[in-house]
């Protein structure tokens, strides 16, 4: 009962971005259709595993979709999926994939089949050549900014923060090319290349400017905060904490709430600055952060977290993964995001819905990510109307398959 | 003449993801309005800025959008406000932003107004407490995992990445809030928090997963792709490498490559495991890196950068942000994303259109981000019927301004 009730989406896909797209959409309420060859496609076995070598990626990926078996080298195969994407109704005919779509799957094809089919497709570079976030990154500089402050190695983030963005303009893109089809009765191809995702990012965000225009290239920063105040401090008990500074508001409440404000005006009397300027603040960032080090180190977190929360200071503590997973209430049941799911195969952990809620009607809770080849049998029943001799028949010579046995 | 021609909506936001949520619908094609404080809201001076302190930032994320300043501290500023959010048109009437809508702003009274008006609202986190990327990142546990192994220093990522996640998010979730209003002809308010949007992530990804169900809790792995292979080369001109094996071609061409298939066959055959699987790849990827090192310390990045191209090897050049513009051409107007713009008070440099190709239509060029108030005038006459008296009323009483002079 989800926003986008109605709609259906056949997926071809594999790394981050397409099926972070594909759930997106499954969790807004369409139908997602996720086709893979038989035995599974690139990412059916990706990292993390369980001990029994279950997918918590793919599990995680795939949430709320349903999955089909199709071989896709196999012409055939080929053509049962793009009868698939081309599926009567007007909601349905729209297809995202990051992999070759061949022959009867090209766009070309597809639109003989179905004259207003939408087909969203995400390269690695524009010029087609492979790229992933690990290799994107590096290029476009980010590593280099990355780390100790004065260090020579660059630092490649953990996040595959490029493919998560490219997922969600996917969503946005396709969402948008729909719209033009409700309105006008056209679909389209829309492309993209994820090594471009990353390079408008750069732009967007002032960086290229700050090159050409200033002809600076950004150092590493450390933890500190680009462009305003924000620093990370070790506490007495030994744990780190992150605190901003980024708007005034933020400022004078983490100066308050320390107590030092004495210092902190005899520093800008001193410098002759005004401390209220986010960019003064940074400049002086290693003069504010001595005069806040000793604060931090007289005090356990315990100590100030509540003063800090009542003072609407932004801040939190460092966490691995499993501290933040046992100590934040923002990833358990507490948060209404979050429900217990069982995952047939992995077991039971704390999996979200969608992050965004529409006041149209409740927010629907996640479901499981399916099977591998799953529900081959019912959608192709449902959508192309096969009988179950002829699905039968398909099985037998290999052009589909059903649910690999557990 | 973009895809989301005819589309408008009015804005109020800082930070980077409602901006970037606005640029990307405004670089589709809606007609985005951005409301601003007279004098500028939290982030018109936000870094980089320019030497006169012009903000590259504010160029950045504005890119396409009209500028009216408006007093909303003022409930005749905030009347002006909810008029334009909510102005005919089956189009229009959409509505985004990251700050305090009160009174006439807040979603119940702008839908008195306008019964199907659509509110995108993006808090910190979900009980409403101040959060940015900044402090999200730290309290889920990334820059614990990220950085050198073996290091217990937190490593935080330059990237805004939770937060232009959720600018993409808040694109798609408008557009499938507005999808339901064609079709049925309601509107809503739609609601979402930076912190839940990196806590869904967390779970996409499988890390929640990987900590309640194995029991692990990730640690660093340096530069190495988690769960396959690749890793970071110094190569013997001083330059960095990364090379990626996740998927089986990708590892084949590396092995091929670099002429390395005895060593690989021998180690295989040592270790008794199959390097065509990406988890035990990334289980020996010290004994691989060993096996590779000499090769490229042996070698400049010119020795074989042709030959990785013509082989489809995934990989790239470690660069810092001055030499990725200097160097790569995706950077530059050789990328038809890129255009040479003139950004008013700046000045000239590679500005980024959409990353996203729409085949209905040629893709738009990039314009310049507005100046702050530039078209307060032009907005209340054509949106609101305001005649010029009225107008210069309302700025000699100092509800709204006009440009502010350069």
């Amino acid at each position: 009962m989800g926003v986008l009730e109605g709609m259906r989406v056949v997926e071809s896909s594999a790394f981050v971005a397409v099926p972070s797209a594909g759930m997106t959409l499954a969790q807004m309420g369409a139908d997602v259709i996720r086709i893979d060859m038989p035995g599974g496609g690139m990412d059916s076995g990706r990292w993390p595993v369980t001990r029994s070598g279950r997918s918590l990626f793919w599990a995680g990926m795939n949430k709320g979709k349903r999955s089909v078996s199709i071989d896709l080298s196999d012409p055939r195969g080929r053509e049962l999926a793009a009868e698939l994407i081309c599926a009567p109704g007007p909601d349905a005919g729209c297809f995202i994939t990051n992999l070759p779509a061949r022959g009867e799957m090209s766009f070309a094809s597809l639109r003989e089949r179905r004259a207003d089919v939408i087909m969203v497709s995400l390269k690695g570079t524009r010029d087609g050549a492979p790229a992933v976030d690990y290799s994107v990154n590096p290029a476009l500089g980010f590593p280099t900014a990355t780390g100790p402050e004065g260090s020579a190695d660059p630092v490649s983030h953990v996040l595959p923060a490029f493919d998560l963005i490219a997922g969600q303009m996917i969503t946005g893109a396709l969402l948008a090319a729909e719209r033009q089809r409700l309105c006008r009765g056209r679909g389209q191809l829309v492309e993209l290349a994820l090594k471009d995702v990353a390079a408008a990012v750069l732009g967007h965000c002032g960086i290229i400017g700050e090159v050409v225009v200033n002809g600076v290239d950004r150092p590493k920063y450390g933890n500190a905060l680009y462009g305003g105040y924000g620093q990370d401090f070790v506490c007495g008990d030994g744990r780190r904490v992150m605190v901003i500074g980024l708007t005034v508001r933020q400022w004078r409440n983490l100066v308050k709430v320390t107590g030092s404000e004495t210092p902190i005006a005899a520093l800008a009397a001193r410098l002759g600055v005004d401390l209220d300027g986010e960019g003064a603040r940074f400049e002086a960032r290693d003069a504010i952060t001595a005069i806040l080090r000793p604060w931090f180190a007289a005090r356990s977190v315990a100590d100030f977290a509540g003063a800090f929360d009542a003072a609407g200071v932004t801040w939190s503590v460092f966490r691995s993964f499993a501290e933040a997973v046992r100590e934040d209430p923002d990833l358990s049941t507490d948060n209404p995001m979050f429900h217990m799911l069982d995952q047939p195969g992995i077991g039971r952990f704390p999996v979200p819905a969608s992050p965004v809620t529409f006041g149209a009607g409740p927010r629907d809770r996640p479901t499981p990510a399916p099977g591998l080849g799953q529900h081959t049998e019912e959608v192709l029943a449902e959508l192309l109307g096969l009988g179950s001799g002829q699905i039968g028949a398909l099985m037998d010579s290999g052009v589909v398959a059903g649910p690999v046995p557990a």
